[in-house]
């Protein structure tokens, strides 16, 4: 079993905010985040799967078709986008790193032929990041 | 003459769009970076500021209080912030990483002492940033 | 089982010597990194807690209360100090990459509540890196 | 247990080509990979090793040594070469980034004593890596 | 006047060889650099213009733009080839990092209106990169 | 005129402490940096000359020579040492990145042939650093 992993970037605003909190609930939770104007990151997403190579290619996967697989069903609906507002996968989730991972992971498992998906990391700043592996249903690590 | 530089960092929305151009000059111009509902970035600064060292402490600025300096006037008023409608010193101007650059340059270059200002710097992705040296009237380089 | 990471930094002095074997020994096994006047690096710390996001507010934990609780219980401790001379939960240890990730991942462990401590990731220097998941008792992975 | 990593760089040529496979297919499965006059990566090869850190000098294995072990086993027979052609432990298979870390993987394995091999992790670009941890009965996690 | 620079990458072979010389003087003068059987790199090209942003839009030139001449007039001959063998534009020079720098600059130079390029920096490896800045005719720095 | 960089590292202790200030004014200047005990930094050093590249070998200098210079003349000296009381070319200055930038300027100046040194770059932490071109003497840019 090998993981091959391939990294994607998007560049999104965002605010932490729960419709279902107050102003006031969600000022004290999620501070700044909370922002009604929004912040926004350069996200960089990291897509791991895992498998066996081709005895003959050498390849788990083609990077190139996991580049274009994970453009067309994420980045495109991510990349200079509002994350609360347009994109219709993770709508009624706070977007968090936490859930925006697991949101990902989810959208990509059932697409992915031939090697499964390992893991989602999503990177949101130098400092923090979050990494999901799927409900042990899934195949959890 | 040496020159010292101080990184500092800011999460912020943006969009790229121009009041006095219509929706389709916007768009044709900014493309994906005029949408409406805003993306983000996390931006890095670059100060740098070049004087002699002190023969005794061997320092040209004490680099606290030029992070502090940045952080107070710059980094406060842009972090978790949305560039386009929450800063004073943005207001009229596309929040362009070329006028960003300026603008931070232009606020902090006359809060200097015993140094002067080089250059601002701002990187806005991995890929793209702006640099920034002043006229000549400032002291360019 | 999401996985949140925080990174930290600080910057130390140490050495790597043991004052129960003799200056030959120790010499023998460290090498320069034995240098009775020190030398030091910019260290790296990944804290990653493990658990569920809350089905609400969408976070495993908060992200500030998690930078402010290793600040305050670690890298108080340990930024610009001496790991040898000036470290109580480092006393009577070589402060080898291993043994400061082991420490700071004790000294964790039991102040988390609400999500998992699941590993500390301490970076020396670009190419070295240590990191521990703790004892099953803990909770391996 | 705690888990130590030592990162090693070279730079080779190579081409993604299998020659019991038609130009075309070559052509057709790895795309510009498979240009006959080769292109290159400056690879960065991660090499993780598992152990107790020894109670008197808390290191799992000299860092220097296992610098060493890598150099004069690796990196000596990979830098400034092509994968292809002149590599005898890459012979007869396509040098993928995957099957380049698994054979990686293979020659360090029997070579380290007191200590496990867990992991190579080969980054051919910023965006691709492969990662792989032996098989079973050589101790996976 | 405000300098904005673009980065792109291309992944390429080459060696260090001058058909002038010797097979020994090459390899006097290159050492492992000149392996007949090439070797390669991630290669980092930085691209830099300066001007006046646009009063109203803000942009010295649209990076999207700029990113497509790179990729046009650049990237598509480097990317996954053999510097020595496949570029019309490296034809009868030693691909080192200082003249392909110069190449590229030389190359992209007139094809810039509105704006002027400024420098073109080529990072080569890590450790190693080399930056040109035109001669005096073409306005040196 | 082509410039080249070459990056070295070194990890070394220090403490920002002038023998002719009080104890109370060394804390008051320096802070936490002044810690009796010392702390230390993983510096990267980049150290760039300028000339014309050689018309047959397409090289200013060999990076080779240029990066055993640099070892032997400054790595030598300041890897895993103490920069207040170990290094002959730091005696009687504080061992600020602005001083050490300039020292290694000095002696690195007079050793360079064939090329001209251009500046010396020292980082002391992700968010600090200096750069030194020399005095108009020298051949300041």
């Amino acid at each position: 079993m090998v993981y091959l992993t391939r990294r994607e970037r998007f560049s999104a605003a965002h605010r932490l905010y729960h419709p279902g909190l107050s102003e006031e609930e969600n000022e004290r939770v999620f501070g700044p985040c909370a922002n009604p104007n929004y912040h926004g990151h350069n996200y960089e997403l990291f897509v791991t799967v895992r498998g066996e190579p081709d005895p003959q290619t050498g390849l788990i996967m083609n990077l190139k078709e996991l580049s274009q697989l994970i453009r067309r069903e994420v980045i495109e609906y991510l990349d200079h986008r509002n994350l609360n507002e347009e994109v219709p996968f993770l709508q009624g989730i706070v977007p968090s790193c936490e859930n925006v991972a697991k949101a990902i992971f989810h959208r990509l498992q059932p697409l992915l032929h031939g090697c499964a998906l390992h893991s989602v990391k999503l990177v949101e700043t130098e400092n923090n990041f979050a990494e999901y592996f799927g409900t042990e249903a899934e195949g959890i690590r």
